[in-house]
């Protein structure tokens, strides 16, 4: 007996399914919970003719209806808070409180809320009115169903049928074709419950939100790679990304992969001066936060070859050395971990700390610290970009402000580069040094704290040049504008009044703040700010 | 003896040309001018390399400095206008007036004074602060090369190294790589070098702007499919347009292509009536305007099988009838807009009117109407949707509004779909049903013109979706929108004030817009509006 999948409007048995999966306790290894089909084509077809039948009815409905689904949506899933957490808990290993119950719960359903006022304030659409000619505009449904994968490492925040891409897209008022992962399906599962009753409870569509654990190879395709499809929102790792990326590519369908990240850290001299040991604890806490498993991990620190920065490394190994085995996902999660940290060491990297894989069960291991000298690092800097997902960081130990500013330029794209800075400025000189090449090779530069924190909000960039996504202009946290990336523009020329939508009238009753000839207000057109 | 290329800072002897090309006069097939080289992997290589070398000293480059550089270039070409629209009518059979020098001109130097104007105002960078969290962002430069291929059927205002892709990316202080099209090459060189000397002039890096007249296969690989490129804007055919995108795509590279679009007119019962005579001609000037190269060009009509309707198009189909032969740009494109006709006809389209390819030199073919019943055109929706790109159009005789719906269910993405409604609202329950269906498959949706005329607007959308173009969230014309294509979003977190850029700084002495907490607004931070 397998559990259901959400589609067509309802619940029912999987038709077709071409296997099952279960979820795992990774504290033990051990399978626990139901059974869960993996879907093959003919259920994928099914998802998809069901989205695209309710598009066009989805991108007309009024957007308050579509707002009240996400709070109703937030609600429903406080309502079960305790019961969620628990449910995650079990399938990832992650700990209960306060990360699922207390920080990733609440800002799953804080993004809901965000995603509902961004909805009724209209600040995703960014109207634009020009009077002299005529033409007006703004950012509209995509009419087309928008496709969602969500990541093992946030079961709420990114889940696929709750998380920032999910809220974004029904924001925009296009259905959710949702793939959850397959390491938490009871979450996904009891969160796309929440889901369906909520949007029957408004009275849209039930198609809106369709949900399914996995899916075969060939039925993916059917997901991503056919022009009836609007876009597709991926989270997850770099190899399963660009293999979607080049299928949605070849159909013109706009995908917007989160796919891998090194975040460096760069430790200025004045700041290891005035707080190393405080700053080795600090990195050694955000590169073990929630095992490792975060896309903003500190995953390389560029540290000065001098006394204050041989009394930061040998502080930080032994937070690294004292510290337990920590639980990964998956088995799969950690021979990747393994594998990527061969390939640091046989590119050069030394084992400075920790690293230990203990013989009992579950997918564990011990944070680990490794090294490299700045020279060694610049002769093989691919192989030393290697990202590996877990607690588990580089230290490149640089000769001074050259030499960094050499290791900065031969880094890729990743989402975060940090600069940790004396309080005196004394460190200025160089971090200003430091700015222009990280600035074009990160979506945010963090100042003085560590690049774990990703806050919900409209100034927030979790996104950054490629590989790190697949588009540098877009952000996957960080309403309103997570929002445009599902999207279209939609420019209205010479339109009567009554033919244009709402938020383009002359007459702006609920004060939506527009561009009206050069200036942004919110009153009237004619009316001034 | 070929003409020099610009690369790498200055003119030069292409290095290694894989061979030549030379202009012609569309008017009587005559090759005119002087050789151009047509660019190997060499040159290309090389012109990648210098514009990697400046882009990150660009992208540092003071905002005034750019907008200096656009206003001298615009003033640089006015100053040439006489002799550049001279050169582009030769070249391109092009009317020299109005459409050369009075308007296409104009509109360019007027992109360029736009794009000035965004980036003296910072409007582009859309600047958010949110205090709460420390966070602040803007768009940014990329800080690699964006590539711009050029078309041929606007030799000035989407000239790759002077239109509205060229004008938005160096905006966004980007080096431009562009490959113009080998069509206008005297034009082209004629544009690059004032250009290149505004550049000097200003005291930008030379190599910020390049220019090649065309290249080869494996050349225009290096071009659009390395990682080091930033973007590409691309304005063509569907067929090479999705080649380059394929290859931008492989390599993470943002692909901004406009392509192709059929743009549908619906003409509704009342209008009709109410002045079908002055519809026939309005549609056959728009229809004929250029030759019928336009991106716009009204490709398909759906006209009522009512007596209005046949009024109309007898009336339409003795303008065509009536019509001279026209020049189009080159033999080649002849042969493309016969063989789209042979499509239509084949899929069941009947000539109504014209058509006629008369014998003496140049590539002439007179304008053409053509004509299919409602019912036809849904049994075969996508050959019956092949563009002709000319003077040519074809209408689909509808039995009435439900019909009328089917054929707006069954289009692809165009640039715009457009209306005609009696002015007395008596077609407006026809027109809001046709709205939906309309809107996502166009990018602007026009009432009461011909969907040819494109206002270089903030309001504009010259975009659409797939396969119109490759992204249904960007224009191609309209100042500040088209710049972001080529920009990144830069976040900035609890980023010193000092190290911050001026537009994210608490003092807001330009009076930037910003979005600050929430609400727009070009004062302080904390200064409230």
């Amino acid at each position: 007996m397998l559990e259901p999948v959400l589609v067509a409007g309802g619940w029912r048995d999987a038709v077709e399914p071409v296997g099952e999966l279960r979820a795992h306790d990774p504290s033990t290894g051990e399978a626990i919970g139901p059974a869960y089909p993996v879907s093959g084509g003919r259920e994928v077809e099914d998802a998809v003719a069901a989205a695209v039948a309710v598009a066009e009815a989805l991108a007309a409905t009024d957007p308050r209806r579509i707002a009240a689904f996400l709070d109703a949506y937030a609600e429903g899933i406080e309502a079960q808070a305790d019961r969620l957490a628990a449910l995650a808990h079990l399938e990832t290993g992650l700990a209960l409180a306060p990360r699922l119950r207390d920080v990733e719960l609440p800002r799953t359903t804080g993004q809901l809320r965000q995603a509902a006022r961004a909805v009724r304030e209209h600040s995703w659409t960014q109207p634009v009115i020009d009077t002299a000619s005529g033409l007006r505009a703004m950012f509209g449904p995509l009419g087309k169903p928008v496709v969602v994968f969500g990541p093992n490492n946030f079961p709420f925040a990114f889940n696929a049928v709750a998380g920032s891409d999910f809220a974004s897209a029904i924001a925009a008022r296009n259905p959710v074709i949702a793939k959850v992962h397959p390491l938490h399906p009871g979450t996904s599962l009891a969160l796309a419950r929440i889901a369906h009753e909520s949007l029957l409870s408004v009275g849209l569509p039930a198609a809106t939100v369709q949900m399914l654990y996995r899916t075969e190879h060939d039925a993916a395709s059917l997901l991503v790679g056919q022009a009836c499809i609007g876009g597709v929102g991926f989270t997850g790792g770099r190899a399963g990304g660009l293999a979607l990326k080049a299928q949605a590519d070849a159909a013109g369908v706009p995908f917007y992969g989160e796919m891998s990240s090194i975040n460096p850290v760069f430790l200025l001299e004045g700041a290891l001066s005035a707080r190393g040991d405080a700053l080795a604890l600090e990195f050694f806490n955000s590169c073990t936060l929630g095992s490792g498993q975060f896309c903003t991990n500190p995953g390389l620190v560029v540290v000065p070859s001098t006394d204050a920065g041989d009394a930061f490394v040998a502080a930080a190994a032994a937070h690294f050395d004292a510290a337990p085995a920590q639980v990964l996902f998956s088995e799969d999660g950690r021979r990747h971990l393994v594998a990527a940290i061969d390939t640091l060491r046989v590119a050069g990297a030394q084992r400075l700390a920790g690293g230990d894989i203990p013989a009992r069960a579950g997918y564990r291991i011990q944070p680990m610290l490794l090294q490299v000298e700045g020279a060694s690092f610049l002769a093989d800097a691919t192989a030393l970009q290697t990202e590996a997902f877990g607690p588990v960081s580089l230290l490149v130990r640089s000769t001074g402000a050259e030499q960094s500013l050499a290791i900065a330029r031969a880094f890729e794209g990743s989402l975060t580069a940090t600069v940790y800075r004396a309080a005196d400025g004394s460190d200025d000189e160089v971090a200003a040094a430091l700015l222009p090449p990280l600035r074009m090779r990160a979506g945010r530069i963090v100042f003085d704290r560590m690049p774990t924190g990703v806050a919900v909000s409209p100034a927030m960039n979790h996104g950054g040049p490629y590989p790190a996504t697949s588009h540098p202009g877009f952000s996957s946290v960080g309403m309103p504008g997570t929002i445009r990336r599902f999207a279209a523009l939609h420019s209205y020329d010479n339109v009567p009044q009554a033919l244009l939508p709402p938020a383009l009238r002359d007459a702006n009753p609920d004060g939506i703040w527009r561009q009206v000839d050069g200036r942004w207000q919110a009153g009237d057109v004619g009316a001034g700010a």
